[in-house]
């Protein structure tokens, strides 16, 4: 490569949708940012085809508004969820995505002749708003990623907490309740089976079985199966008591999780994203409350809580950030 | 200083007991070991009195032994409960000493003329298993501190995590049952509320007094409040069913406590040390069977989890390890 590359590359895979954009090197808004839906059912294989042809679109755009060339631009981080082999770039399972040991990395990597990294989609959403967002300074930081699981990352002294075999920063499966809810990953109580936007519409669904009276049931025509987190947050904004008793119960939940997780880390701060924090600051405050009530005082008080600064592009500036972390030294 | 010192000074101040001893410098068996009643009741003033002639008592004992003079001991680590200061060298507030800004640090630094450092009883302990017992090698490394209270200590990167505000590895103060047992700290369902020796032997009081049949009863002459974890543990031994379940559910718990630490951190090994250990492999085997159950299984295997190696001089040892890095740069 000749010169100082002037542009990063990130890519967000999720569940849903790929979100693909660029960075400036020096990291600063990101560009020609292209958001389109998954398909995991389609394959690994034709997912890798269609991330290449987002970054050969984001690459023409940038080359189109900005000039230069195909050199300027140093390589492609990654996100994605896991768990991950991050040394040999593996994605070793993911229950959402249905792949099981695919060199994602290299697959990327080669179809687009550029370098890359990959890290655990959390992580990366962590670390872009660490970088870049609402969690600027702040270390240690916890990144907490409401959506239809809980992911989290960890970062400490300026790095990725990745643990010993990359499966650090599960802050979604860790026990609140340890003879509770059953939780997908097979363990009972873990803070997802109570707050993901999963759990969020299965709790107000179980109470409306129940006898509750809310909004929701004429929301979803009354087919209790087409009732989402989403719709809960909708049905709380428009002032039905049931579905804000069931965002308070979340509010409440989450503050447990995350005042165990500042009296084990003393973080300064804790940033939390997703569909979740679109419930706004009166969730916060009953989480703030909570955490206020059950951590200590002093450990409280060091910590900001809040929600994140980059809703739909942490994940690709933070994948971004970790390929210039990993490959120019720093961000 | 002239030449290079020989020796560090390790104290570890407890509820019960104060432990000192000197380690060599390179760092292998501690020597001069002291042990004695703290009386918190009786001050911090006489504390710091007392702990001064135990330094002392062990310096002369050294230099008889070994020869060379006073130069050759470097300073002082001292472990005390907190929450501290550790700039400061304050302890900030201590409900098992009932002490409250108090600048330990100093005292004890003027009452012997050595420089000292001070840092949190459970953080030491971890520190010392870490540099000299069972967790030599393993990085990150949780300690678990199983006493009277539940205390903590996170290796990582070769440093003790205190996180933003020195509190950080307060592993007793998560909660597992966020609507369970009230805790000393105020919190619900906290690790410590289960699983502490003061939590095991209160456990084991509830289910005498709901009609529990028990040799546990007898041992202490039917007077329930004598009753100690220590009791239960020996009623265990002698083939008590009552008993020995007090001890499963408490290792069960253990185990739920610790899968959340290995899904958040993904250390490469557990130690725990104190009294509960006490009850040896079969509570380690039940723990490590419900830490299978609940944890990632790639987290799981790359765990290690067993009890200390050095059940009365963790702390001491710890202690001296803090003094030598921070003073000397590396252990």
């Amino acid at each position: 490569m000749s010169g100082t590359p002037r542009w990063i590359l990130g890519v967000d895979i999720g569940g849903t949708n790929v979100v693909v954009a660029a960075m400036p090197i020096e990291g600063c808004d990101p560009l020609a940012l292209r958001k389109e839906r998954t398909h995991p059912d389609r394959g690994a294989d034709d997912v890798v085809l269609r991330v290449a042809e987002m970054l050969e679109g984001t690459i023409s755009d940038v080359l189109a508004e900005k000039g230069g060339s195909r050199e300027d631009f140093a390589g492609v981080g990654i996100g994605c969820p896991g768990p991950l082999d991050r040394e040999r770039g593996v994605v070793l399972e993911t229950p959402n995505l249905g792949w099981e040991e695919f060199p994602l990395r290299d697959r990327v990597s080669d179809a687009v002749r550029l370098p890359a990294v990959l890290d655990n989609d959390a992580n990366c959403a962590t670390y872009g708003e660490w970088w870049k967002g609402a969690g600027q300074g702040m270390d240690p930081l916890i990144g907490i990623t409401l959506g239809t699981g809980i992911g989290g990352g960890i970062i400490l002294n300026g790095e990725i907490h990745h643990g010993v075999s990359d499966t650090a920063g599960e802050v979604g499966h860790m026990a609140i309740d340890f003879t509770g809810r059953r939780c997908n990953c097979g363990n009972y109580g873990c803070l997802e089976a109570y707050a993901s936007g999963t759990a969020i519409a299965a709790r107000a669904v179980e109470g409306l079985e129940a006898g509750g009276e809310s909004l929701l049931t004429e929301m979803v025509s009354g087919d209790l199966t087409e009732l989402t987190a989403a719709t809960v947050y909708e049905a709380a904004i428009r002032g039905d008591s049931y579905a804000d008793d069931v965002l308070v119960e979340t509010a409440k939940v989450l503050g447990a999780g995350i005042a165990n997780l500042i009296n084990l880390l003393n973080p300064q701060g804790v940033v939390l994203t997703g569909g979740v924090t679109r419930a706004g600051e009166h969730l916060f405050g009953v989480l703030r409350a909570e955490v206020r009530r059950r951590a200590f005082r002093s450990a409280t008080e060091a910590c900001t809580i809040g929600p994140g600064a980059l809703p739909d592009t942490a994940g690709v500036i933070g994948a971004a950030g970790i390929f210039k972390k990993t490959h120019l030294g720093s961000v």
